[in-house]
C-alpha cells in the first residue's frame, strides 16, 4: 500500500485487483477517515471519527443535535486549538449549553455512531424528541422521485470511493439546497445542519421547518432524532428504516420515507403530507 | 402506521408505497432496533442500539473487543437483572477486567457505533491494535469469490427488511462457520465474536486465528480494529473500506479485502496471503 493525498476527504492507494482469476496491480482511491475532538472552550466534549472538510459545521451541528445549542448565534467563537491542530475544534459559547455537561458526557463516535453519550437507559428517554409544529406540507410524488438523482448528480466524492455517506437539504419544491458528504453518516448530517446554523445564504439558514432532508443509506434513530431537532418535517432515506426510526418519527409528527429509488418509495409515517395518501 | 411483531428481530408494519403516481396501502417488515445496557456487576458500561437476539454474546463480543476480557473463562456468569428486563444484560467476571473501567467509560453506542468510550485522542492511540502473529495462509480467489454467496444463502432477515447488516466466520477452504444479524454492524460483528467466546460447537470456537471474516457493508477502522483483537487473519467487505481500515490493517498485518462481489474484489493490504499478488 502507498499512499497520496488526493484531498482531505480522499486519499489515493495502490492495490491489488482480482477479476475472476486475473491479478492485477493498479490505483484506487479511498475515503479519509479520521478522529476529529470537538471540545467545548477547555474540556474534551466528544471525538467523532470523520471524513475532514467542514469541521467546524460538523461541531455546530451536533452541539444543536446534542441540545446544547439551539441556534448559531449561541456560538461565540470556533478555531483551532493553540498548536493548530487539525484534528480538533474549540467552541467557546456565549453563556452556558442549554444542557449540561456531564462528567460521563465524554465520548468516542466512530464513523458510523450518532447519539453517544448518555450514561443509562433513562437518560435516552429524557433525551426526548419534540414534536414537530403542525404545518401544511403536501408534497407530489413526482418532487420526490426525483430527489436521489439530484442527490447523485451532486456528489463529488461518493461515486469514486463508494465510501461515503450523504445529507441533502432539499426545498418544497424539490430543489437541491445544500449537501455535505461524511464517511458517518451521522456526521453529514451534523454538518448539513450546521450549515444551516453557521450559514446566511438563502437556502442554507435556519430554520429547516420547509425542507426536505434526503439521505443516501439507512434511515436509523439516531438520523430521526437529528433531524426532529432541527425542525425538518420530512425525512427520506434511499436505504431501510429501523423500526425505532419509524416509531420516533411517528411519535413526533415526521413523514419519513424509505427505499427512495428507482421511481419507488415507502411512507412510514405522516403520510397526510403526500399527496395522494 | 400499525405494529405487529413477527418475531424479536423483525417487526410488521402497515405502509403507503408508491410507485411511480400510484399510491397503495400495504403491509411490510421492518428490522428492529433497541437499546441494550451491557452491566459489569452494579454498574452499566454501557448502552447499545441493537437487534434483540444473541444479546450475552453481543455484550461478551463487547467486553472483548473493548479488551476487558481475553476468554470466555473470564465469564463467571450472564443473565438478566432481578426484575428480568429484556434490555439489560449483566456480566459477572472472574476477578478484575484487564483493562479498568473509567468513570467516563459510560456511554451510548447507537445502531451504528463501534470503539464510543474513550475519552481523549490519546485514548485512541494508547488501545492500540495488536500485531497478528506470522502465519502461511493463502487463499485462492475462488475461496473468496463464493463468500458472499454463501453470506446471502444463509441470511434469513437481511433480504426481507434491507436494514440488517451481516458478519459472517468463514474456514479458510471457504465453508461458512458461523452468521450473525445486527442493525449495528459493530454489533454484529460483537456478537460473531462473543459466539466464538461462548461456544463449544466446531467453527465457532476462539481461536478465530484460521478464520476470514466477511462483513455485509463498508470496513471501517472500528469493525478492521474488533477483528484484530479477535485475531482474524483475513477480512473481507461487501462495500468500501475507509482510509484508516486500511492504515490499521496494515500496521496489524491483517489482509483487507473490499468490494467482494460480482467475481471481483480490491486487496488494500496483505496481498500475500492472495494466490497470484
Amino acid at each position: 500500500m502507498s499512499v497520496a493525498v488526493v484531498n482531505t476527504a480522499l486519499v489515493g492507494v495502490h492495490i491489488g485487483r482480482v477479476e475472476g482469476c486475473n491479478a492485477s496491480r493498479t490505483d484506487d482511491v479511498l475515503a479519509v477517515e479520521e478522529p476529529l475532538e470537538i471540545r467545548l472552550g477547555d474540556r474534551s466534549l466528544s471525538i467523532t471519527m470523520r471524513t475532514p472538510g467542514n469541521d467546524f459545521e460538523l461541531a455546530a451541528g451536533f452541539l444543536h443535535s446534542e441540545g446544547m445549542i439551539a441556534d448559531g448565534g449561541q456560538i461565540l467563537s470556533m478555531g483551532r486549538p493553540a498548536d493548530g491542530a487539525e484534528d480538533i475544534v474549540v467552541v467557546e459559547l456565549n453563556g452556558e449549553p442549554r444542557v449540561p455537561v456531564q462528567p460521563q458526557r465524554n465520548f468516542v463516535m466512530t464513523s458510523a455512531c450518532g447519539v453517544c453519550g448518555k450514561a443509562s437507559l433513562q437518560d435516552l428517554e429524557v433525551n426526548a424528541c419534540p414534536v414537530l409544529q403542525p404545518d401544511d406540507i403536501r408534497l407530489s410524488p413526482q418532487t420526490l422521485h426525483g430527489l436521489p438523482d439530484a442527490l447523485r448528480r451532486a456528489q463529488s466524492v461518493f461515486d469514486s470511493t463508494g465510501g461515503l455517506h450523504a445529507a441533502a437539504r432539499f426545498s418544497l419544491q424539490g430543489e437541491l439546497e445544500c449537501l455535505r458528504e461524511d464517511i458517518g453518516r451521522h456526521n453529514a448530517v451534523d454538518k448539513l445542519i450546521g450549515a444551516a446554523l453557521l450559514g446566511d445564504s438563502p437556502g442554507e439558514r435556519m430554520p429547516m421547518s420547509e425542507s426536505i432532508l434526503l439521505v443516501s443509506g439507512r434511515a436509523s434513530f439516531e438520523l430521526v432524532q437529528k433531524a426532529l431537532v432541527a425542525g425538518i418535517p420530512v425525512m427520506a432515506a434511499v436505504g431501510a428504516p429501523s423500526s425505532l426510526a419509524v416509531a420516533t418519527a411517528e411519535r413526533s409528527g415526521m413523514t419519513l420515507i424509505g427505499f427512495l429509488r428507482n421511481g419507488r418509495f415507502n411512507v412510514y409515517t405522516g403520510s397526510h403530507r403526500i399527496v395522494g395518501l
